[in-house]
């Protein structure tokens, strides 16, 4: 996400108390922290879209953002901030994410949000993925055992490298789409960047992995 | 496929020894029949373009077709007896495939390949789906254990489907592209459903499964 350098962003970000400075200290009492019993967690906020409007779609549950860029990340907090009534249900870190498991405590989490993660599209930057192997042995570590990863992207190499590489980890693929958007799901929420790709017409791979095989059902 | 009757078809193949008439004859058998060392079977061949392209694209290896319809099998079989120079390397069965495992002994095959399987999309239809847990389980015991399964398809809910279905059945994707003709691939062929589908412009997704894990390369 090319952004142009915000001044105010640093200065805005340290005054909020929706941030989180030390967010490895409220490992283990983030639950508590919002007063909720259900956490998510959205790694690579961007804007701030969707984590605001699943924190209102669903104000039962805990929602905590995460963006490591100062500029996104204080426009997304701006918006939260500007939001006409005040979520006690929300969290945002201001951080990279490439050491997340310090910050929650084992299993801690119920839902990791992937939304339109950065490609990264050269063979060597593929570490740099949010599904690389060695997030993925974090986010195992944090997620309860009935947790789950939620990805959606446009990017079909990302998509496919993922589902490679969460298989490789043991991880199960639970529920699995070429197209999410030939169907409405209401209960859902569209970012930023889902906007831009669905006006361009191209499809939405959504994939949910879990740690354990699916039950058979029939 | 819907498919005008030709009157001629049941005769014709009849008399074609290209036609296996008691496939489970040779169950055991099929390398010594073809002369060759792996073996290569297509289920629901249609007109027979994917099958004859292959089979003179690798004489080194054995290539079965199979189609249960008996219109789209004449004309695939009558493409194979025009062709100027006859091929050695196959063989073809116009049968139902639900009970393949009759057909061949336990690891007899190297490679099943699935090409635009009819999609079914009617829930209590998806039984008769070719990537269905029931053909899964004989595929497992015809197939050798570094054999493997080569799906391609244009429809969304099959490949949906069927990545869930190999997976719950153990299998492990050790390929996968939600727009395989993205890429070139030379030494492929493209068979006549496929074709139509570019023609519109439609993603071609494709997966392979093995029955066992991804050897760590990294
Ligand atoms: C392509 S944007 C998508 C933004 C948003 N999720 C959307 O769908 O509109 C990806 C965002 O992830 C952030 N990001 C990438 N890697 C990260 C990491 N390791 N930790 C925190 N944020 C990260 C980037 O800074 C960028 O803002
Ligand atoms: C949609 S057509 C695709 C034909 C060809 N593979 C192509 O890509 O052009 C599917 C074919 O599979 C055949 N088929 C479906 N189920 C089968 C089964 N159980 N045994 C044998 N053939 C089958 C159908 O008769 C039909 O000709």
């Amino acid at each position: 996400m090319r952004m142009r350098k915000l001044p105010w962003a640093e200065d805005f970000l340290k005054e909020q108390e929706v941030v989180i400075k030390e967010p490895s200290t409220y490992a283990g009492k983030w639950k508590q922290l919002l007063n909720k019993e259900v956490l998510h967690v959205e790694i690579g906020t961007g804007k701030g879209d969707y984590w605001i409007l699943m924190s209102q779609k669903q104000p039962e549950n805990g929602w905590i953002g995460i963006e490591k860029n100062n500029n996104v990340a204080a426009l997304a907090v701006r918006k939260y901030t500007k939001l006409e009534e005040a979520m006690s249900n929300v969290a945002f870190i201001n951080d990279d994410a490439e050491n997340i498991s310090d910050w929650f405590e084992k299993g801690e989490v119920d839902v990791i949000h992937l939304n339109f993660s950065d490609p990264w599209p050269k063979k060597r930057a593929h570490k740099k993925r949010l599904s690389n192997e060695k997030f993925i042995r974090q986010y195992a570590d944090i997620l309860n055992d009935d947790g789950e990863i939620q990805m959606k992207t446009d990017n079909s190499s990302l998509f496919e490298y993922s589902v490679i590489e969460f298989q490789k980890c043991g991880w199960f693929l639970h529920d699995f789409s070429v197209d999410f958007r030939r169907n409405e799901h209401d209960e859902d929420a569209i970012s930023e960047y889902e906007r831009k790709f669905m006006e361009k017409g191209q499809p939405i791979y959504r994939a949910v992995w879990k740690k354990y095989p699916i039950k058979n059902e029939n």
